[in-house]
C-alpha cells in the first residue's frame, strides 16, 4: 500500500461496495458467462510509486498487474478504470499546475476547491494529494469560508467573523472572501485566519496583496492571502506573484481531461 | 417538474441527502453565521425548458430563480452548482455529438457508455437524455455485453452467447463486441441482438458494416451494428456511415468541459 | 460455488447481513447459551448440483453438510431455512411449469413476473433461474412495459411507444400490453419489441396470435407474442399454443408451496 | 389510519423506500411516458376496517380508493399489490386457523412462527395481527427458545435454562422445546416460562399435556404448554385439546395462498 | 472471545464501522504520518475475564495487549477507549448496586432502564450484563410498559392491559406502572405480568408491596413487583425490602463515572 | 429554531430516525394502546433560549411545551429525554468550567476533547457550544494532533510535523502533544500551529508556558499553548495561568452528571 493510501478512511471499502452496486443492481449476467472455480485472492501489484510521472511512448505502459478469478476482475473492471481515469486526470492537472508554479519560482501553495463531483470528492481530493497540490478545505465543517452572502446576512465582515469565531473554535480556521483591499484589511483586523482576494485581475491582485502585506508588516500575526476565481492552467503564471500565499483552482476538478487506462487479460 | 425529471427514481432524494452529508460531516458553521428565522419553503423556478440551448452573450443568463431561507440556499449552493456544472457539460457534449450526426445526415443512434463517474452515473446518464443522446446500457444488469474476455473464458462467441441467453432471458438484450466481420457474423448466427465493431478505422468500419448488412439482407432478424472505440467530437463524422446503426462515445462522459454556473443572492 | 451463484451481485452479503439483523435486533440470548470457543470457519458442502431434482422417499434426503461453530450455525439456521424453503418452492414451481411446456411440445419461453415478495425479489428470480424458467424483467428500469394506464395517459399506443423510445434507448426493450389483436398490430407498427396478449381465453389467444403472426410474415422484424393473465399450473397447457412465444406466470411467485428443509446437528 | 397501523415502527417509511428502490434501480421509463403536471398529494381511502372479512361475489370488491398523480400511483402499484397480496394471504390464513379454534371451542392461543420471508417479517407478523392470531416471538432477541441443540451444548435442560436466565433477565420469557413429558417437567422445574411439546401426535399430545397440568396443579406458577410441529389447517382441530394453551403454525407463513388485488384507473 | 460477547448481534461490526466513520469523515492525516508497511493482523489479548473486578493499586493495571500495525491501532484508539471507559463505568455501577443488594440480603433483581445514550444502548446494556445486573427491557418492542399516559388514553388500567394483550401476544410481557396499591391490584386482576410501584417512599413501598403479596397469596399467578423512581447507589438499601422482586435504576446509565483507560505503545 | 441549531447538519433527521429505530425494532405496542385519530403536527415551543441558565427551585420548571398526537409524543419521549439529559449535562459542565475561568480572570479558551460517546459526539459537541465552551477538533480529519506514537513512528517531532504538513494542507491546523519545554520549542520551530503541554503539574505548566512565550516574543508567528491531562472542575483554577491559551477537559464529556427532565401530559 502506498503511504498516501494511509489517508483513506475506514469507510472506503463501503464506498467501493456502493459503487459496485451502482453497476450491478440485480444479476451479473457476464459473471455467469465467465463462471469461476478456482478460489484465489485478487491481488494488485503496482509497477509505479503513487505520484510517479508516467510518460507514454508509442507503446502502452503497464502500470499494474492484477491477479485473481476472471469473474471478479471483470466485475470490477469498469469501476476500477473509471476511478483511475478520473483520479489520474485530477492528479495530472494538479501536477501541471504545481509545475507551472515551480517554473515561475512561485513558493506559495497551489490548491484545489470544493468544485468536485458529488459523492466522488474523496477520490478527487486524493488526486490533488498525489499531484502535489493542497486539497484546500474538505467540506463546510473543516474550515469556515465567509462569502458575500454571509457578510450581507450579518451586516459586516467584522460581525460575520465574530459570529463564526463563536462556534468554530480554535481548531478551525476562518477565511474571508474579499472584493477589495479594504475588505481584506477589515477581515484581518476582525481576526480572519486567511483572506481571499476574489476574482482580481493579475495586476490588481499583485498591488492589493503587496499593500496588505505591507500594512501587516509589524503585526504579530501574518495572515496568508489566497487568490481565487477564474485561474486556469493557461493564465496561472500571471497570478503567481510574490505576495500571494495560496492560489486555488476550481479547474483542478472541473473540465479535467481523463487519463486513459484499459485492462487486458493475458490468456 | 420537467418531463425528463419523471425518469428519476424514488431514491433520488436520498442520493441528494448523501451528497449533502459529504459536504457537512459535522457542523455547518456558515449556517450559524447566516442563521434563519423565517419559515419559508425553498422553491426553484426554471426559466428554460430542460434541454433548451442557452447561448451566453456578453451578459450572464439567468437560468433559474431560487427562493427560500438564505441558510438552506447557501447550504446546498455548492452541491447544486457541482451537479449542474457536470450534468450540463454532459448534456452539451451529447447535444454537440447529436448535432454532428444530424448535419452528416446520420440517422443512427448517438449513445454514451458506462465510462461514468462512480456514484454519479444517474446524473451523467440523465445529461445524455437531456442532450438527446441514447444512454446505452445503464449497468451490467440491464444488457449483456460479451467482450473478448467472456469469449475467451467460454471458448467461442457461440458458446458465450448461448451461456448468456440461458440466464439473461427474453427481456434482456445481448450484444457482442467483435474484432472482425467474421466474429460479427458468428455472433449474429449465435443469436446476438446487437454486434459492436470495436476499434475499427472508419473505412474498415464502413466496409465491414456494409458486408454484414448485405449478408443479413434476407434474414428475418436485422441485427443493429454499433461502432465504438476512440470516437470523439473531432473524428465522429468519419464514423457516421450508413450501415452503422449506433455509435457510442466514451467521450460523452470523459474529459467533458463543465458549464459554469454561479449563484447570486439578490439583497 | 455453483455457476448460477455467479449471477449474484456484490451486495448479496450485505443483504444477508440485513436479514440477520431482522432476526437479532439486540442480543442473541441463544448464542450465549451455546457459547463458542473453537475458531473454525463455517463451510457448506452441497450434495447436489443447483437445480437437481431431489425426490424425497420415505427417508429424509441430506442436501448439504454445514460445518462450523454451533453458535454461528444456530444463529443463521432460521434465516437459511427460510431462504431455502421459499427459493426451492419457486424453483420447483418453475420446473413443473417448464416440464408442462416440454410435455406439450411447447417451444416457447416459460417466464415469471414482478409479482414477487418485496425485498426478496432477487432470491425469487434466482429460483426461476434454478428451475429453468425465464425471469422476465427484473424491475421497471430493465424493460419498459406499457399498460392501459400508460396508453390512456398519452392518448394512444403509438404515442406511448414513441414516448418510451425517446428515453429507453436501444438497449432496453419495450413491451406493450394489448387487449385485442388490433392493439397488438398498432403496437408492432409503433415499434414495440414484444406484444403481450393480456387475459385472453385460450382459444381467442390462439386465433389472435396466429393472425398477428400471419400479418407479420413478410416483415423484417418478427415481434414475439407473450400470453399472460390468469395462467396457472392447472390450465397452463391450454395456453401453450404454437404462435405464442412467451407465457408468463404470476403464480410462479404467488401462492407457492414451500419446500420443507430442516437442520439437524450431529452430536 | 387503522389502529393496528399504530404498531408500525418509525422506520416503516424507509422500508417502503427500499422496496421501491428494488423496483426502480435507475430510470423509471414508464414514469416518463405518463408524466405529471398536477401537484396533488396521494391519498388512500379504505372502504373496510382492517381485519374485516371481504367476501368476493361474482363482482370485484372495491377495497380502497387511491387518489393522486398517475405517475406516482403507477410507480408504487406493483409494490403495493405485492404487499397486499401476501399480507392478506397471511391474515386470511390466520383468520381461518382462529376460526377453526373457535368452532372447536379451543380457548388457547393460535400463533405463528419465525418461518417468515427474510426482510418481510414485519408485514407477515402484521398479517397475523390482522387475522386475529398471536405473532409468537418477533425475533431471537424478544424471547428465548431453547431447542435440542442448545440443550446438547450445555449438557441438560436445567443448565440451558440457567444459562439463559443469567442474560435474558426478567422481562424476557424463556421457552423450552421438549421431546417428552419428562423433559417438559425438567424445564418447568428449571424455571422455563413456557414449554413446547414438539412434534407430538395428537393423542400423545393430549395425554402429555394433561399429565403436565396435573403435576403442576398445586404449584404457584402455571406454565403454559405450546404444541408445535406439522400442524396445518387440515389437521389443526385434532391438536386443539383442552390442556394445550398455545398452538403455533409454521404454515401461517409458509405455502400461503395469496389474495388477488388489482388496481384499475378510472379515466 | 468471552462468553458474554456471544450475545452481540451480527450487526455489531457495522456499528463499529459507523463509529469509526464518525471519527474519520474524510482523511486520516495521522495515519499518513505513521504509515504502515507490515501486513499483520490486529489481535487483542485480554488479561482478565469479562466482569472480573480490577483493583487499581498505585501502579497502572495492564488489562489487555493489542498487537498490530501502529496505523490501525492509533486509528481505533480513541474509539476503543471511549467504549471501554463508558461500558466499564456502567458495569462498575451495576456491580456496586448488585453488591449493595447482596450485603442487604436482598434476593430480588437489580435492573437498569431504557435511560441510555441514544445509539449506544447495546453497549450500556452489555455493561449491565457484565456487572451482574438485569438489563430490563431492551426497547419498546420487547416488553410492554403501560404508564399513566397509556392508561389515561384508554380510560383505565384494565382497558389498557386488554388493548396491550390483543397485540403483544403470549411471548411479550406487560408491565403496569402504578401510583397506588389499588392500581397495582387492578393491574394484576387485568392480567399484568409485572407491576411497578412508581416513586414510592421506602416505607410506603414496603407496606404496599407486602399488602399486594398478601392479597395474591392463594392465587395461581404470582406477579412480581418492581420498585422504581429516584433510587440511587446512596439510598438503594432502603428500597431493598423483602416483598420487592425487582429494583430498577435509571442511575445505572445516568451520571455514571467513567473508568479511565489509556493506550501505551511499547517501542 | 435557536441559532445554534443552525449548526446541525442535514443528516441530523436521519440520526434521529436511527435512534428511534434502536428503540422500536419491530412493533410499538404502546402506540397501539394509545392509538391516534387526529391528524395534527407535533410542535415544540421552548420557554427558554438555548444556553439560558435554569435554576430549579422547589417547583419543577417547565422548559418546553410539546403539542401533537399522544402516540407520537410517547413514541419519542424516552429518546428526547435521553438526548436532553445528556446534552444538558455536558452544557452545564461546560458552563461551570467557563464560569470558573471567568471568575479566575482566565481569558483563554475552555475546550472539550474527543472523549465522547461513540455515535453521540455531535450532541456532546453541541452541548459544549451551548455551554460556551470550545469544541476542540471534531474528529481526526478536522485537525491533526501529533502524539508520542506519531513522533516515535517518524523519528522526531520535526519529521512528524513535516509529514503531516505534506497532506494536511493550509486549511488544517497541526497540534503537537509535548512532554517538555524543549519538545514544544522543537514543535514550534517545525511549524506546529498549536503546542499542547501534556500532563504538566500546575507550577511546571506555568513555568514552561511562560518560557515558551518568552522565547517566541519577537517571532512573526505566535503559537497558542494548550494545557491538557487530568484537569477537572475541582483543580481547573490551578491551571488557569496567564501564558496558557487553551485548556481542554476530557471531563467535559466523561463522568458527566445528567440533568433530569421528564414529560408530563396535561389531560
Amino acid at each position: 500500500m502506498s503511504r498516501l493510501a494511509s489517508l483513506l478512511p475506514t469507510t472506503f471499502g463501503q464506498t467501493i461496495d456502493a459503487w459496485l452496486a451502482e453497476d450491478i443492481p440485480s444479476f451479473d449476467y457476464g459473471g455467469y458467462v465467465v463462471g469461476d472455480d478456482i478460489k484465489i485472492a485478487t491481488l494488485v501489484t503496482w509497477n509505479f510509486e503513487e505520484g510517479a510521472e508516467i510518460i507514454p511512448n508509442d507503446r502502452k505502459v503497464q502500470v499494474a498487474v492484477v491477479q485473481g478469478p476472471a469473474r471478479l476482475i471483470l466485475m470490477g473492471e469498469r469501476l476500477a478504470l473509471n476511478i483511475l481515469a478520473r483520479c489520474s486526470g485530477v492528479a495530472s492537472r494538479a501536477r501541471r499546475l504545481r509545475n507551472i508554479a515551480d517554473s515561475c519560482g512561485f513558493q506559495g501553495i497551489v490548491a484545489g476547491t470544493r468544485k468536485t463531483t458529488p459523492g466522488f470528492r474523496l477520490i478527487e481530493k486524493y488526486g490533488m494529494q498525489v499531484g502535489g497540490a493542497d486539497t484546500h478545505r474538505m467540506d463546510l465543517s473543516s474550515m469556515v469560508m465567509l462569502k458575500d452572502n454571509h457578510i450581507w446576512a450579518t451586516g459586516s465582515i467584522t460581525k460575520a467573523v465574530e459570529q463564526a469565531r463563536m462556534v468554530a473554535g480554535f481548531s478551525t480556521k476562518i477565511e474571508v472572501e474579499c472584493q477589495s483591499e479594504a475588505e481584506a484589511m477589515e477581515a484581518i483586523d476582525a481576526g480572519a485566519d486567511i483572506v481571499m482576494l476574489d476574482n482580481f485581475k493579475p495586476d490588481e491582485l499583485e498591488l492589493a496583496a503587496a499593500n496588505i502585506k505591507a500594512s501587516c508588516l509589524g503585526a504579530k500575526r501574518q495572515v496568508p492571502i489566497e487568490a481565487s476565481g477564474g485561474i486556469t492552467e493557461d493564465n496561472a503564471a500571471e497570478y503567481m506573484v510574490p505576495s500571494i500565499d495560496i492560489i486555488s483552482f476550481g479547474s483542478m476538478t472541473q473540465s479535467v481531461p481523463h487519463v486513459d487506462f484499459s485492462l487486458k487479460i493475458a490468456h
